[in-house]
């Protein structure tokens, strides 16, 4: 088996992790941190964990939650920004490979982390070894990582959601990613805002004056595009909203641009989407509009391009279970790769539904 | 006491008419009509308005249901289309005056309306007679009318958003709007769509091949920019894409539009907006993106107009109660300017919170 | 216009006199108080209170919240035990009249109280004045009060639901009290449990070693049997038990009890119930099994005794609004006896559906 | 591989089957049913199993949905009573060994079937044969089976949680249990009251004049109480109110009864519990009050005995979800036992949290 650290294990990211890799059959979670529930069980935490009275022995409950992770060979780090990259450091120092869940590692560039995350990059010179970890477009310089940083959830969705149209050169540069998130991105910490009687029966737009996820798809959009023999000239002009909706789980993105060919027909756009995804094991390019509840659980990203028949413009609607694709499963594909795994390997494709 | 019927009781928007005219000093909920029910008491199809076996005076809920409208001074019309505009008729020769909340009425053009409802207008002379009943934008036509088309919920919502931009000529021709609804929106017939399970915990967007109330908006906001002085040469590229969210009432918009002028602050912007609106007892122009539980139960609209820092593309956000400001509410409205009363008679403003 | 203040306006309970008070024609909202708060508007904190930039007269949103209460004819005091006390005795001195929201006032006895909340009593000799407030039992009492204990949310459900069976000696001293509450109950502090994804699609059983308005419920069954002519030798044995469901507001009680003579019918007990409650304004004796959403947003107790065909068991259920009938709206109720004002004052009875 | 077909696969409890079959090593569905979806592919029902444009390979979404089963070694039966005994009986005519998910089999006497589900039963005969489908009573029964009656959620809840009292003879006759399920249970059948906005923010019992769950709890309560040696003379008093709350999955029990002995302590009662339960792979005794959610999409059933420290009275408290351990899960529990195979085969034991 090859062992595996979760650091942060109490937040929903480092539970998702558990669940999935509780399946997995190659990784073995060895040790889990937190903060402030240092020196007590997982189950302590996370009942659901326990085993009960009469299962005498020792499952994942029985864990013991350290401050700091012992030795492994590979840690998922689910720590906030910042203080995931001063753990990365030290991880790395000891051979240990990393999936980074937080954000540290996701830009390129050290004055774009730095204007949007307003403090100094603890570590820039791994900026340049780090691998964006979206499995669909750097698959082969993950599996020779060991350090992978994983997407943002809105990221992901958006960016797997206009990938195809970019690379391929048929849209222009003005881009709107319009999101629905359900309240787990928000995470465990406590916040009004995120109480039950806050969010129940309400939506509202958030993060207007700017959210990090934006300049994270624009320097992957770009690069696809430039990638693909396309490159936007001047840069991609985006604008992206996301909004809290009353559920747990679960992340739309409905994307609107112009196609630079007005005769472009939907089968044309179609069939470069599934093209595009030929071969990708948890990418479904569907036929009807999608819906989150069609991934709860499960790695799947499923995307439907349209053209709005009003007035031609080019729509892309795109969903992923925030907590899976978006962040845990995503992670686990990555570490498949990073491990020399099957890339699917652990990965739930069937939907919990209702 | 004025007398009112109330058309098709039995749907969600008849229910929320009779809570808002049970509040009412000068209306009287007089008759009531339904299909399927006609001959049962209001009770037995909405037990929540039984007395109780303790209370003897007669309540709303010992109204009987019948198949026709009885004479009353105005009715309230919650058919379907095409149903609707053949009651509708026979009201108006009574001698009448009705509010009808549904879609007959509310384009100017023949051709469209048959081109997006896909049957024959059955009463097209008086597409010329009936008024928009956007109070904010024809509350003087209103007051003298005996025909007022309730407008559709994301059509207020959306209206209301981008009226003072276009009236100023402040943005340029191409629209994205995009809605987020609560499932009452859907009503109370029986759709595998609409089951709860289906709803919980998922979003989608829907009608992506084109939803009727986008026709709606172009012909209001265009008539905006026309009376404004700033009519949209070749009309507007409005793009309108709505989304089914896990909750039971509320709509929010977010609009997405370029402004013409790249040196317009958004003081100036929020200036038009507030001075457009100064007078306005429904409106709100708010500091902070709104939430649709704000406007819970009210006939509240609450308007969020800024700038993306990213891209400096102009968005507004706004909001209401979909089955009060965006149905039943705005029909009392209306019924209220028709009838000669304060227009805000009866209307709650402030919201069921949490 | 009658002034009050609300102390501990930033709690749900507070926020729901607000929504109810700015609706009544004599009480005037003159004070408000908040800890933490304190120095900001009152739509600093429920932005749904903002009167928004366009509308420039002041409304209950530019209240100023304050540290302690100015003076006013009443006080509503939403603090939680302890705290409430201590300031229920300042506002008493400054002959202010009280509608204390908390437990302090509740139980007459002081060991009880001190047994149960684990700490002195901060005024004991006040327990001898103050009424407990459920007008339907003791409003002559509370007309003539300066100090009025407000019931718990459960208390009040449980007791109105069995008060007509046990003040007329139908059923024996074992029960079982079983509740469903809405999250609202747990108020609008920070903790783990109230979050969102802790409760959403979530059930489970609390305080189930022993829930704080089990004591109440004891002490008010117990003087109405005895009040009734038929006290209970030996005390009631009573086994209360709240479980906490996915709503935000609503409250059930299923009361389970035997009754004394198998003879009776049920067409006798509904009988004795709709005799007991022949006068109430806001206790339906319903037909059917009543919903917690018939009762949203008034102050409405539904009630629907039976018996179970299998056992010949008694069961009733009754259900309310936790934060109306069970807090807020009993808190008007109980204060509109106090100054004399019709007991139904401003008080809704339509419920907000769906 | 062992062939499966699914009779009736396009209700919820179908639906969770496929999911649970598709991660099931041994088991194969090569045959579903449907009546009014005949002829289409399962994909056009349940879109999320639709493989995807870029999905060349077929996968269950494919499967066509037929009228009748084909031929297979065992089928999974989920339709309606009644519709359900005719089913059976061809199947196993053409030696299909069966799972029948309905009501038909599980009430051993044909006069109480008769009079609680109101019609002839249409294989009174099947009865005697027919085993109980409750793993943890009656496996060994259930391994050398051909007819195997899956037990109803509601029943399967109680029945779990009180068995080791009953069998041990620690509780009296006299027994209320109390259930809140998911509205799933209710399943994909049109019904307004299965309606999102009917049952959203809403909470009432139901089946008050009696639900059918009752005889069979009964049923099984007392033959376990007989077997264990402590036969309830007269009968159990048995007194079962579920109610509806809001949420999809789900399903807690919290049951009521004194027991005999009022010296027992709570540390004697959980070792009866542990003891029975010792060895059962997803019977979890627990420490605190569970959670459904920490069931959602497992075959767990959590158990937690306790007393009333007011009253001395004894509780338990039971939960599962209901798709699963209450229905599909059970089912492949017993086909699992049926086929020989590990009992635990592919069913999941991780919740899916939050």
């Amino acid at each position: 088996m090859i062992t595996v650290s979760i650091v942060n294990v109490t937040s929903y990211t480092g539970l998702e992790l558990l669940r999935l890799l509780a399946n997995h059959p190659e990784f073995a979670v060895t040790s889990v941190t937190g903060r402030s529930s240092a020196g007590q069980r997982l189950a302590a935490v996370f009942p659901q964990l326990a085993a009960g009275r009469n299962h005498s022995a020792p499952g994942v409950g029985d864990l013991l939650i350290t401050e700091k992770p012992e030795l492994t060979d590979l840690a998922f780090v689910c720590l906030p920004h910042a203080a995931a990259a001063e753990t990365v450091v030290e991880l790395l120092a000891q051979g240990i490979k990393v999936v980074d869940l937080s954000a540290d590692f996701r830009l390129r560039d050290v004055a774009t982390y730095e204007k949007w995350y307003k403090h100094t990059h603890p570590a820039p010179a791994l900026l340049e070894t780090a691998v964006y970890g979206l499995s669909e477009r750097y698959r082969k310089q993950i599996a020779g990582s060991s350090l992978v940083a994983n997407p943002g959830c809105h990221s992901s969705t958006a960016i797997l959601a206009l990938l195809p149209a970019l690379a391929a050169g048929l849209i222009g540069p003005d881009i709107i990613v319009n999101t629905l998130t359900g309240i787990s991105g928000a995470g465990r910490s406590l916040k009004v805002s995120s109480l039950y009687c806050e969010q129940d029966e309400d939506v509202s737009a958030y993060s207007l004056d700017g959210h990090r996820h934006q300049p994270e798809i624009v320097q992957e959009l770009e690069a696809a595009a430039r990638d693909g023999g396309h490159p936007v000239a001047g840069g991609l002009r985006l604008t992206f909203v996301p909004h809290l909706i009353p559920m747990s789980r679960g992340l739309l993105a409905t994307c609107y641009a112009d196609v630079k060919e007005p005769s472009l027909s939907i089968e044309e756009v179609r069939a470069v989407y599934t093209d595009y995804y030929a071969n990708e094991p948890f990418i479904r390019v569907v036929e009807t509009p999608p819906h989150t509840k069609w991934t709860t659980g499960t790695n799947l990203c499923l995307i439907y391009p349209t053209f709005d028949r009003q007035t031609g413009r080019f729509m892309v609607i795109s969903c992923l279970d925030n907590l899976v694709k978006g962040a845990a499963g995503a992670a686990l594909q990555n570490a498949n790769l990073v491990a020399g795994l099957p890339e699917s390997m652990g990965l739930p494709a069937m939907a919990l539904v209702p």
